[in-house]
């Protein structure tokens, strides 16, 4: 996983760029099997293939790189293997489910690198969550031993635990009894609001170390159910062909199609996609990504798709900015802002959605427009700010518009730039911009929670769909923060990049993180709003990450030495 | 306000105790006026009159000294002029309408003070909006000046904003350019939720300094009219006329009732009033909140509750658990647990709010159960383990039982104890535990938050309402956490305070805050989870309170010295 070394500024900071593409057959950690309708996802951590150095992955523990390669499998499962209808998710090893997030990395780690270790954890496990929501992938956990915090949390994420009766399996929340934190990713937000345990068993259930096991695990909601391991196997396989045979998309065909890595070519100050260029101004800190629109008309069938696979535009640009994304929030620590331009005929990316639309019971069109959601979500879930430019020769239509609004600032250029020929900016509203296929994780699309306080500039949005709109119409709309010409352009854009990096990095997170979710509140922005706050505060805390502090201390044979204040 | 100097371990806590009783005659920074259905409150803070020392009050800046006076004159608003139908908002100075909290007093204070100040200067500003929603006393802000930071919070609480169109008057947020730290006191949950600012509009307002002012604020929505100076005085009163003449409580009589200083008798180790007891077990980090029930049975008539004005037992009661729980919060920051216990007749409990029932059309009626739903809310806001013991001669019964559906943990002890010839315990569920009138600030009663993932203990326990449960039965309905015999309670109850008091205080502090808010999300509830954990969050990182921070740099000259890395 380790790409090459690259000494940062940060002592603490290990050289390492990580990287998030894998494929099934260069797992280290994870085994992927299918049968027809069944797939099995086997969790058999190698000790030694951690990925910063300095620990050992024991007893199915994790740490980024292994869950990158179960991001990577939950993905595949979905554009592979659309014939899956049940994962079972379960261990490799012998009575141990899995001990959760490694602690000695989390000891050792930055505290960039476990906020952002979390984030993306707790991304692949609402992804798993997705794929049963919406590709009807069920995931069935199979707890053969103990299921500690993140191992826990990981089953929390699946639509049906069982855990194995033998006296001594059992689930487990020990964070905060043992190493001072929450349950960070998703564990505490899962356990009261999807299994919806009463919240005074959740607090016994979350001090108690050695967790709750057996017919008690199933009273208080835990696990599903319990089974005596000489049954399991067997009991398995029934659930999931049970499972199996009320899946709903009965329809999806026998074969998926292949993805291939997604190709970038790395240089110092770039990355380069088929589709997407990111370029890196570091003495700015800045990062732009310029998204390319397509070279030709969409298919004319949706075997045409099928045939495209991975090549097809919105599948492979989705792919390439999802990396590209990761890619700045893991390795570009110093990046403020990421700046979104796109290039191409806007129309084009617009029939591009209108055959997505056309076909959308179609198995693979309905993948793509929900792997666009999801890649939508992490740039939201992004703590950089974001400002899309739109200028001539940019194509923010339909999908790519989406762009705009998920951008905390959206500067629009009125007419052409002396010099250069091409058309004035245009930006064209469609379907997918108002059903709500691309919605945020507050459960709303980006244009009505822009728009919360004035559904008239919502209606007004909608009657425009279609027509390329202009710099003046699109602000006067309130598609944009605001239109500028050619004249005062260079400079207003300068300005706000260069007043953005001059803020406190951690200021700009917070204040985003705010102001890009109005309105509701979901089981999902919970998780990343009420928790992950939570859990980045008690990583600031010395009482779990100072030189006393019970993570550090943890393993070391010394108690842990608390400030009893409570604040 | 300073009651007494008294040493604490920090070096950097200063020896001073809060005390949260105040009333209009000794405001330093407030004056109170009413006449007929308009109350006018105008903030004129004395720059001396700073509560922790070691800065001034400058240009209407304010600490928690200031924010206590609010309160009270808000609380007073409701009980003693009921006749009031708009309080107008605005400030004794020239030019200025406030600064927002003052930052010497930030960059100086604690982290916990920091914390708690925010805490309460929120459920202040609560208290503002639960006034204009259940009371009908609606509030009108006139910003005549500067509106910066928490002095906008302070004028998004209200109504309806009124701002001065002379080319200078502004309403700002500059707490990110500023100070590194978020606009924390609901400020910008406010601008999303409550305004509904457009998320770009809001991203340029919170990043300029200098704020916003004249049309532009109307057009963003950040104030509702601005109004030339020269005819302000008028339009003011012209607002207030039409607000006042569309006030639903018409009804409301002429004269309150007046609410004299709540007495309370501190000692070392415990604070007396007339039904609560406060004991501290210091070496356990403990404090024991004993309420008492009612001596006398409910008054016959609402005339004769009148009469009763503060000394009616419930109203008695509820302003004497808001003071010792606020004393807890500032004084007491080593408590790690809070236990309830109550001493009377359940039966009794329950004829007073039978009482408050039949008359909840009256308004003093209903002030009282607004008033115990903000305590109760207080409660469910406190950061310490709350744990509720129900033994014999217990009264928890109707609003009572809702701290058995606050606390953590409530035990429950089976029987009678050997010694004691007191009858055993029984809870008795009421109307007020179902009706939602007691809600969290998550919009649900207690009973539904707990019972989400079990509608059919809801049902068993509206079943039961009326009838004494013993600890066998309440706990079949699911409404305590375990029912203990007299053999293992002393033992189970020692066992639980001593673990409580050995977790790290933070790890509860954020587990607390998770567990206890299943459900839905509120603005309320967003205000104290995402808003506020990542403001504490950005008080621990050295970028706000570092040597070098924003926060400790301010008004020094130097700049702030950022790391620059985003998490």
């Amino acid at each position: 996983m380790a790409e090459a070394a690259r000494a940062q500024q940060d002592p603490q900071a290990r050289p390492i760029i990580v990287d998030f593409r894998t494929e099934p057959a260069r797992y280290r950690h994870w085994k992927l099997a299918t049968k027809g309708e069944i797939a099995t996802l086997t969790m058999d951590v190698d000790e030694k293939g951690g990925l910063l150095g300095g620990y050992e992955l024991k007893l199915n523990s994790y740490d980024l790189g292994v869950d990158i390669e179960l991001a990577d499998a939950i993905e595949r499962l979905r554009f592979e293997h659309p014939e899956v209808k049940v994962v079972i998710l379960k261990s490799g090893k012998d009575r141990v489910f899995c001990a959760g997030a490694n602690i000695r990395m989390l000891a050792s780690a930055t505290h960039a690198h476990k906020v952002n270790f979390c984030k993306f954890t707790n991304e692949t496990r609402n992804g798993i969550e997705d794929a049963s929501a919406h590709s009807d992938q069920k995931y069935l956990c199979v707890v053969n031993g103990t299921a500690a915090g993140g191992g826990y949390a990981l089953a929390l994420a699946c639509d049906h635990i069982m855990l194995v009766d033998d006296g001594s399996a059992s689930v487990s929340l020990p964070e905060l009894p043992l190493l001072a934190v929450l349950p960070g990713t998703g564990g505490l937000t899962r356990v009261t609001d999807k299994r919806k345990v009463r919240r005074d068993r959740a607090d016994v259930f979350c001090t108690t170390e050695e967790g709750v096991k057996g017919k008690r695990a199933v009273d208080w909601r835990l696990v599903d159910e319990v089974i005596p391991r000489s049954k399991l196997d067997e009991t398995v396989a029934e659930r999931a062909q049970i499972i199996a045979s009320s899946a709903k998309n009965k329809g999806d065909p026998k074969m998926g199609i292949a993805l291939p890595p997604v190709e970038r070519k790395r240089s110092a100050d770039s990355n380069e996609y088929r589709y997407v260029s990111v370029e890196f101004t570091r003495e700015n800190r800045l990062a732009t990504i310029t998204l390319r629109g397509p070279d030709n008309a969409p298919p004319s069938s949706t075997g045409e798709l099928v045939a495209q696979g991975p090549a097809f535009w919105p599948l492979q640009l989705a792919r390439e900015l999802d990396d590209a994304i990761l890619d700045i929030r893991l390795n570009e620590l110093e990046v403020a802002t990421i700046v979104f331009k796109s290039l191409g005929d806007p129309q084009r990316v617009l029939a591009y959605d209108s055959f997505l639309d056309a076909n959308a019971s179609h198995w693979l069109a309905r993948e793509i427009r929900l792997k666009w959601k999801r890649v939508l979500k992490r740039v939201d879930m992004t703590s950089r700010s974001l400002v899309t430019l739109i200028e001539p020769g940019s194509c923010f239509a339909g999908t790519l518009a989406e762009l705009i609004f998920a951008a905390d600032r959206s500067y629009m250029l009125i007419g052409q730039v002396q010099g250069d020929n091409r058309a004035p900016a245009a930006i064209i509203l469609g379907e997918t911009n108002f059903s709500g296929d691309l919605a945020m994780s507050n459960g709303l699309s980006r244009l009505a929670t822009r728009f919360l306080g004035e559904p008239e500039s919502q209606e007004a949005a909608k009657a425009a769909a279609g027509k390329p709109l202009d710099a003046e119409e699109a602000d006067e709309i309130g598609l944009v923060t605001a239109a500028l010409d050619d004249i005062d352009w260079e400079d207003e854009v300068r300005l706000l990049l260069e007043e953005r990096a001059s803020f406190s990095p951690d200021g700009l997170t917070g204040m985003e993180a705010n102001l890009r979710f109005a309105g509701p509140e979901t089981m999902e922005t919970k998780i990343f709003a009420r928790l992950t706050a939570w859990q980045n505060w008690i990583f600031q805390r010395p009482n779990a990450v100072g030189p006393e502090g019970a993570l550090t201390r943890y393993g070391s044979g010394q108690k842990p030495n608390f400030d009893l204040k409570r604040v």
